[in-house]
């Protein structure tokens, strides 16, 4: 990524921190790779982000909610194909016992190849090694022309690298020492009750999608639903990715916020379409950027195993174009399987068509952990004023961990009183943030950091008539309310 | 448990089940066990009693947010004692490998034993097995009585008593076949990273409350925090408990609402019976029967390591008393651990008194999926009428999944439209049910039966002055209001 773009994530790393948004996980213990932990800060913008998610699907007449366990039965994901298909190509060294995914023995192999090849492809490479999603945007032969077929999907290449000692082991530096591919499950395994054998085998989810297609005749008979009706779920998800990276972006647990549509085969195509709008204005709606978002549809022979039609909803984030959110024409893949190991009907029944069938689904599957980057880096700004810097996070209201601060501007003749009795009269509705503490302009600036959209001011007026002024984040204009109508000049500014 | 408290039980496990509160995990795979799902209304009464505790604990002065990652760094688990100590005894069958736990050998012990005992201490066995609450209850020579010492702790009698082959495998039926009995640890763990060898384990976490102490310099910092201040978080955890048992209650993977409250050493008493009586008053103020709780005081005795006192808030399930919240003295125990296990720094510097300690915490940890059981419990009432028996749920409005229900009472003159249309309006702010089919009775019924306060009829008069019936669950009194002021009627409801 670009020398400046890398500074402006290393900033907002280093204000998530020190303002309480995202700690690294278990820091003093000098951390957890790929986890992180939501301070004060952090944990009400995430929660606003899913308030928010899930008002906007679930408020309405055709979705219902659920909240799935995190621990499923492991027949779920022999029937969803994870078990099958959601691996990395790994291979031992004989030698001394290390593993290597095949990405990462590529960077080694890498300096043994010839100059030319290295500089011509040197931008594939990261600070966090291997660029996988450059890598395969690639044509096939120049991803053989970099890699060997060996990465691509064919082993025997790799096997032969291997025999001809071209490939040196990270650890031990033997050459020729590694075992053949296998494949590596990217879920996260444990067992349930004493034994620990493959009876007790099970995985924790690598996706939430599968603890609605397990529910779907449950739901739909609790809640006498006709299609199309959707199921909408919030909820924590882990994949054993090997490279973690980019902050929030690619971590080994996150949070999910996935809706499964259910439609009549037929009208897939048209929710499909329906879908990818309706997201899409749901990012645009909180304040996101247009210009930072877009929608990148998968090409067909790049489509995962399950999906007739995916487009992805990216955004530009420092590192490049990022997937924040999946909108998938799912088929009747998911339902046909669940049907196949469980042996249930999880077919549906039309009354006025006298059929049955088993319905398709049309999936948008959100990353909340992504999101709440997104929303960080889009609200994020260095505003030039005439003496200073300003630096401030334009957050949506609806977003902003805290709606207002209440700053008494001298602590006299009462200002004090005056300002608790508002704060704590307000807080019974909003989330605040009282700050009697500093010059009133350093106040605001602490306020502008943490993206605060109103700073109400008690001043030597609020004595005699019983106004404050209330000044806005993004103009930095002031204007003067009166006390009594601040709930409610507050509930209408958040209802936008 | 008595013969009408388990029908209790069960009618309201096969109501929640019908009506989509709450379903057994991946039921379509015959279940997982100690894992559900909540459905469409269980979801809603789950957002709605976390956001009454968040709102609680967090909309004021003293009380950050927080939400850490379930995965932690294995450290954490050996400061916290819980690699060491949460543990059970098991034994293992030389003979066919079967693993069990001492208490469930103690059944088929049993009935090796002398009627006389048998009969003495049937109150002891339920139908999922041993009762090791009242177990433990019992006096210490009775429990040696009943079970041996190898139940308390003395292997060496298990191993005597196993030598003299009175212990018989219920698997292969063989006597005198077991190992000696070995700590088993009841936290899941699993591996990150392609390798699955020690150093690459990491636990789910047996509570949240970790998560907040290795985070209390960081949330202190962030926040600019002076004592005493305490750190909220909701979030997951998992037991890998051999006996799970009355539905919600003991389950693998579970949900809690902490709070750890840091205050100066010697204040801690008294904030405990700050947070003691605080957090009682809070299942009153949602509505929860003040004669089905009562406060259980932990003799000195029984405190688990951590503690220098601790009293549990149970609720009268029909199984018997159950913990639904413990309040705990925690003392500095775990910061002084998570110091010594991390070397860094946790303690705190007093300004004024210019001296430098470790807080003492005072703690309140809460069963999210335990109090949702309670509210479920305590609001499950069969009430006698003229004519038939109505069953209702008689949930706080706070927390009942849905607002209020608009019922057109017939489809004629346009009153779908006007329900439509109110429907969507109030929608903005409130979870609404729309019911347009069946008798008005009937729509009434369904919706007492799933806890909804208030039903708003539109009628014959609706048409002619804009006015609706609404209708209260609990009282079934009706009144008319104007349909212009039903959102701030509906406001002032909720805000009680």
């Amino acid at each position: 990524m670009a020398k400046n773009q890398q500074n402006t994530l290393e900033k907002i790393v280093s204000l998530a921190k020190r303002r309480g948004f995202v700690f690294q996980s278990s820091e003093i213990y000098s951390g957890l790779n790929g986890c992180w932990d939501y301070g004060p800060l952090g944990v009400e913008l995430l929660r606003n982000i899913k308030d928010a998610w899930w008002r906007a699907m679930t408020y309405r007449d055709d979705i219902e909610g659920l909240d799935a366990s995190i621990l499923m039965h492991p027949r779920v994901w022999e029937a969803s194909g994870h078990v099958e298909n959601f691996t990395d190509p790994m291979v031992d060294c004989r030698q001394c016992k290390s593993r290597y995914r095949l990405d990462v023995l590529f960077e080694s192999y890498n300096e043994k190849r010839r100059k030319k090849v290295a500089d011509a492809y040197r931008d594939l490479l990261t600070e966090s090694g291997w660029n996988a999603e450059a890598f395969t945007a690639l044509p096939r032969e120049q991803q053989t022309e970099v890699a060997g077929d060996a990465l691509v999907g064919d082993p025997t290449v790799f096997i032969a690298m291997n025999e001809k000692e071209l490939l040196v082991c990270p650890s031990c530096g033997n050459a020729g020492t590694f075992t053949v591919p296998r494949k590596f499950n990217l879920m996260f395994k444990t067992f349930v009750g004493p034994v620990e054998d493959s009876g007790s085998v099970v995985y924790l989810r690598p996706e939430t999608a599968q603890g609605i297609f397990v529910n779907f005749a449950n739901v739909m008979q609790a809640s006498r639903r006709k299609l199309p009706f959707g199921i909408a779920q919030i909820g924590k998800a882990f994949r054993n990715e090997i490279n973690t990276k980019n902050f929030l972006f690619r971590t080994r647990e996150f949070e999910q916020m996935e809706m499964q549509f259910f439609v009549h085969p037929g009208r897939d195509i048209e929710w499909f379409d329906t879908w990818k709008d309706l997201r899409l204005q749901w990012f645009i709606d909180l304040g996101m950027k247009r210009e930072n978002l877009r929608m990148h549809p998968h090409a067909p022979d790049k489509l995962a195993h399950y999906a007739k039609d995916a487009v992805d909803i990216e955004y530009a984030f420092p590192f490049g174009w990022g997937e924040i959110e999946g909108i998938h024409n799912r088929t009747n893949f998911d339902l046909t399987r669940h049907m196949e190991y469980s042996g249930k009907s999880l077919e549906y029944f039309d009354q006025e068509k006298q059929e049955k069938f088993i319905p398709f689904v049309v999936e948008t599957s959100g990353g909340t952990s992504r999101s709440l980057m997104a929303f960080l880096v889009d609200a994020y700004e260095e505003e030039e004023l005439e003496k200073e810097t300003r630096t401030v996070l334009r957050f949506h209201p609806k977003l902003a961990p805290f709606k207002a601060a209440i700053l008494p501007l001298v602590n006299r003749d009462g200002m004090d009183d005056i300002g608790q009795k508002l704060y704590h009269d307000l807080q019974r509705d909003f989330k605040l943030f009282y700050d009697d503490s500093g010059s009133v302009g350093r106040r605001y600036r602490r306020q502008d950091e943490i993206g605060t959209p109103y700073c109400i001011t008690i001043d030597s007026q609020t004595l005699e008539d019983q106004t404050v002024t209330v000044r806005d984040r993004d103009s930095m204009q002031q204007e003067r309310i009166a006390m009594s109508g601040l709930r409610s000049w507050l509930m209408d500014k958040l209802a936008v």
